[in-house]
């Protein structure tokens, strides 16, 4: 199947200035991805400006310079950029921050940013900067919506052109580390560590390498048992952990770029140490211990709770269970244990609280988890621009000491001086010929690395870039797409579950409205909506979630009156004659939204439909057909809210709009 | 896969007086119906009595005469058993007459029935007595809750010992008719009218036609432009009727037996005559021209729909549309089309009116159809003993005419004096071990078959006898289980959803308490539950469905005092507080209804529970495993169902009892 380039698809410009002289690349070292590094830079400059690069072995000839540099500051990532006297050099100590200076540089000249002859210095925010792809390997990708997978296919492996392809687009926005295959390891997945599978992994991580990107794998905790012959795969037995010792070697011999492994244990259906009475630290450190030897990492979800719960019982709480399971095991893991943890206590929905457990966990390294496949957003069937939310949650402060203690601190390392540390995001891309599904979705791909890598560029910032690179430089283009982009979250917040309760979406799915849809499941995710009010009670005369957060964000969440209203249902059981700060009452506001909402999504086909011409016609039409959808499923979506509240308060909308 | 004899598993039961003398049969003629019953017969009596009994010429030696004698008032299919003097006679018009004879004689055997010296005369009621499967080509069964298809496998037809004990259960209750494959025709099914298939279907129909079944398939209208070459199905084309004129004449010469064709078209995505601007009319004589040479039937069905509705709009109602789409063609139909009527207007529901089309056609044939695979009844998982539901279908009066107005009348033919007209039932059996899943459906299979050979039997009546077949003639086993049998509907509807409104079901699945599950979907199946009340007006004011019934149906639906309070809220929007007769309120009565329900399905368990050590213990935990779920899951409806209303209502149950 043919696809795209993506934001790398460079448009000619040749009334761009070109700041250098000559048409010479020089480089003082050479090695596979400085190599990839200088292929790229003449790829984008002869299809940009027109010019045809040559390589140099003579410094004082050479246009654009790739410089090794000892460079403590820099680092093995970091560049600087400097263009002074007709010279364009880019200076790092690794080869990998000259790949990305070099990408930094071809991002200037796709968006005309001017080359200065100051020193223009980036060093990445986040150390682990990962993709998750939840890939199986028989082609499908769960939660996927975007076709099928690229990885995989018929429980084999595929590596090919397109490998490459993806690699570059991750590496020109600083991914250094992809997890390929689906964290549910089941089947055939789990013998991806099988010597069967290791010479297309060689290959894919070759590939990888060259980009700078280190491959990780899922792993099945069972593994001992399915593939080796144990009868347990209880950590603390020796056997076990000879058998995993001995697998790592074996690994990491053939597979030496293996940057570790993802664990999903003990959660949803999966195998785990409780099995054997053992901790999540007993588990994780076992692994670990396996591969310390080769400086490999185990990743560790902290996606861990009960999903057998009877919807009757209102003690037991979701919210709390990753902060119940892990908090008591802080400083009990290795030091190359990484624990990874979701942005919220729940689910990726679209709008949660920021987990207890950043701030909660003082000794143990963390990354943070986000969703960009929008399996609880849109699905990549509506426009959701994540990157505001992911800011949001960066920016959050968790009190664990006096500064230094934002989301962002803990996962850039500058809490704990770790390295240990980062941001994963489940990625959204597939087989699709634009990759994402929505084209606007691969705003999402993009930002996402632009943000671990310099978590202080704004949202608004990012998607300029994005736009300028996918879609060139007309004035017009760029700004209604800017604003789609900027208004798509809080739209798709508006006409879906209001006031951060979540959940009202079909089962399975999780796909269109349906109120009661988890109401009386097993999932632990409720509304609690009756004739009266709807709220979770989460204080301390509820559930005691509030309480597990460092003050004063407890005090703050435990009470009505200063809990952020976008958070209020997830934390308050309210009447919905409630009123909030605007002076609506909580029912007023999920009929006014909702409204809005719908409103908006139409706005947004409408702004989409006036670039008619402007933009190519295949992609014009994709993203048309698919905002056509958003804009009806988005009044599907309000009728339905609109028309349960109604139905269940019998107050009147003040406005006299239609509700069924 | 192994699998036991159902009903036909014959006790031993040496104290049985043997009523004839000697140990001869004797047959005044032979066919291979003939000989299929003196086989029965010798199987049954020898496992029964212990006795072998052999076969002469000399009708005086014979213990048991099987004779043929033309008998108009008898037919083909009506039998007479006398048993004087030492000798059991059954005299029939035809081939099938004795066969039916045969089975009731054995029938009196294993219930110890006496025999009599006067002339027991028997005729079946209905002329169709039909199973309809709806088995696909790859073996799994739309709605079937019993195993995969014994039809067929990987797109083949199974022929085998199975195919003749399954036509040996459904002749020994009078059933002539089978339809083997599913209504929705799709991909291979198509096929089956093509020579590929005819081998199989030849040894199939044979077997059915020894035990007096005709063999009917379910039709594609689309076949022509799918298995021929032409680019249209247009009825109203030449060349379209030319094609199904030979493909007719292809089937029949290799399939004499063949009894005709079912056809869902123009429903639920099926194609049909609409897509031509053609009428139900065109499309069924259309076909019916093709098959009248060989005394083909047409069996039309009525289940026409729109299935894209908006929930918004309460004018469209799906009640309606069947009478809608099919009164204006009464008297358009050849006779050798019949009508499938499904017993209520919507599907299948726990509790429906009685489709207005029985009664509103005068000059069309109809069928009844009903469902005993329980695909809304608790599929096999639950007890529904569905025989009382039926009874009261058939004894429902239309008012068509003065007297002979009942469904009964009309499908048995004594309305209109046709006999083009019967009972079908979408059959409940697979290729588990015991034929339907839950033991104790199988008493649906039988009653089925049973009541339409006689409408008279009552339900209590054809459980006792099943009972006894299957399970022997212990006292308190027959007692328990007729108690469970007799009050499993009520006690299913008691549970479920209330007052005649159904569909508070999990979508697609149709199993479990879901109760906004179809109500904002597009399937035209709504309870409208708001605050203040629940239920569908469909009177004069609301949809006008109730007037499409004959008077004084139309007056006693139309109003709220007179209607049915069982189908209070399929007709009636009224509030919670609205008084019942009993004097409950509607919500009240909600509330007590499901906790009753909930205790009678825990009673039903006990009870089963009682008769471990009588019951062969491999059933006896098989139906106890279902009972047990049985239990619990109407724990889980009753909470459900309470605990919507509650929290719409906000009305406190009378009682105090926990509503969560």
């Amino acid at each position: 199947m043919g696809y795209e380039s993506a934001w790398l698809s460079y448009k000619e410009n040749h009334t761009l200035k070109i700041p250098w002289n000559g048409s010479k690349i020089y480089a003082d070292t050479w090695g596979k991805t400085i190599e990839a590094a200088v292929t790229e830079l003449q790829r984008a400059v002869k299809e940009i400006c027109g010019m045809d690069m040559g390589i140099t072995g003579q410094e004082e000839e050479a246009g654009i310079l790739l410089k090794k540099e000892q460079d403590n500051a820099l680092g093995e990532e970091g560049y600087k950029i400097q263009c002074r006297d007709g010279r364009l050099t880019v200076t790092s100590q690794g080869e990998k921050g000259l790949l990305y200076g070099s990408f930094a540089c071809i991002r200037m000249l796709q968006t005309k940013e001017e080359f200065s002859a100051e020193e223009k210095t980036e060093k990445p925010s986040a150390p682990l900067r990962m993709l998750n792809h939840w890939d199986n390997m028989d082609g499908s990708i769960e939660r996927g919506y975007s076709g099928n997978s690229f990885f995989f296919e018929d429980n084999k492996i595929l590596v090919n052109e397109r490998t490459r392809d993806y690699a570059r687009l991750a590496a020109s926005v600083g991914i250094n580390g992809v997890v390929i295959n689906n964290v549910n390891v089941k089947d055939r997945a789990t013998w991806l560590i099988d010597e069967v599978y290791q010479k297309e992994l060689q290959r894919m991580s070759e590939i990888f390498e060259t980009y700078g990107i280190q491959l990780f794998l899922s792993l099945n905790f069972a593994a001992p048992m399915e593939l080796g012959n144990l009868d347990s795969a209880d950590p603390c037995k020796e056997a076990v952990q000879q058998w995993w010792n001995d697998k790592m070697q074996e690994l990491y011999t053939r597979l030496p770029n293996l940057g570790g492994f993802l664990v999903k244990a003990d959660s949803e259906g999966r195998p785990g140490p409780f099995t054997y009475g053992r901790t999540h630290a007993d588990g994780a450190n076992m692994l670990a211990d396996a591969v310390a030897p080769y400086h490999g990492k185990i990743i560790w979800r902290c996606f861990v709770y009960n999903c057998q719960q009877d919807w009757r019982d209102r003690k037991t709480d979701r919210a709390r269970s990753g902060y119940d399971n892990f908090r008591p095991l802080d400083g009990q893991f290795r030091e190359n244990v990484i624990l990874q943890v979701k942005n919220g206590p729940m689910d990726f929905q679209v709008r949660e609280p920021v987990s207890p457990l950043f701030g909660g966990m003082e000794k143990t390294n963390e990354m943070l988890e986000v969703q960009i496949a929008q399996e609880y957003t849109g699905q990549q069937r509506h426009v959701c621009y994540l990157i505001p939310m992911f800011q949001e949650v960066l920016k959050f402060r968790t009190y664990c000491q006096e500064d230094r203690d934002t989301v962002e601190d803990i996962v850039t390392g500058k809490t704990m001086g770790n390295t240990n540390c980062g941001i994963a995001a489940v990625i959204n891309t597939g087989n699709d010929e634009n990759w994402t599904g929505h084209d606007l979705a691969a705003a999402n791909f993009f930002g996402f690395g632009r943000l671990c890598f310099n978590t202080s560029l704004s949202a608004e910032e990012i998607a300029k870039e994005w736009i300028v690179c996918t879609f060139g430089h007309d004035r017009e283009v760029q700004e209604k797409i800017l604003q789609m982009l900027m208004m798509s979250w809080k739209t798709y917040e508006k006409y879906t579950s209001p006031l951060g309760i979540g959940w009202m979406v079909n089962p399975n799915y999780h796909y269109g409205p349906n109120v009661d849809g988890y109401e009386y499941d097993r999932w632990g995710t409720y509304h609690r909506a009756d004739h009266l009010g709807m709220g979770v009670c989460r204080g301390k005369k509820g559930t005691g979630y509030a309480q597990q957060y460092r003050e004063p964000n407890a005090s703050m969440y435990e009470n009505v009156q200063t809990c952020p209203e976008e958070l209020l249902l997830f934390f308050h059981y309210v009447p919905y004659t409630y009123q909030l700060k605007t002076g609506k009452t909580m029912i007023q506001h999920i009929y006014d939204t909702h409204f809005e909402g719908a409103e908006e999504a139409a706005y947004m086909a409408d702004l989409w439909d006036s670039l008619e011409g402007k933009i190519e016609t295949k992609v014009f039409e994709r993203v048309q057909k698919r905002l056509a959808h958003q804009k009806e499923h988005a009044k599907e979506w309000r009728d339905q809210i609109n028309s349960y509240f109604y139905r269940k308060s019998m107050i009147p909308d003040e406005k006299h709009r239609t509700i069924y």
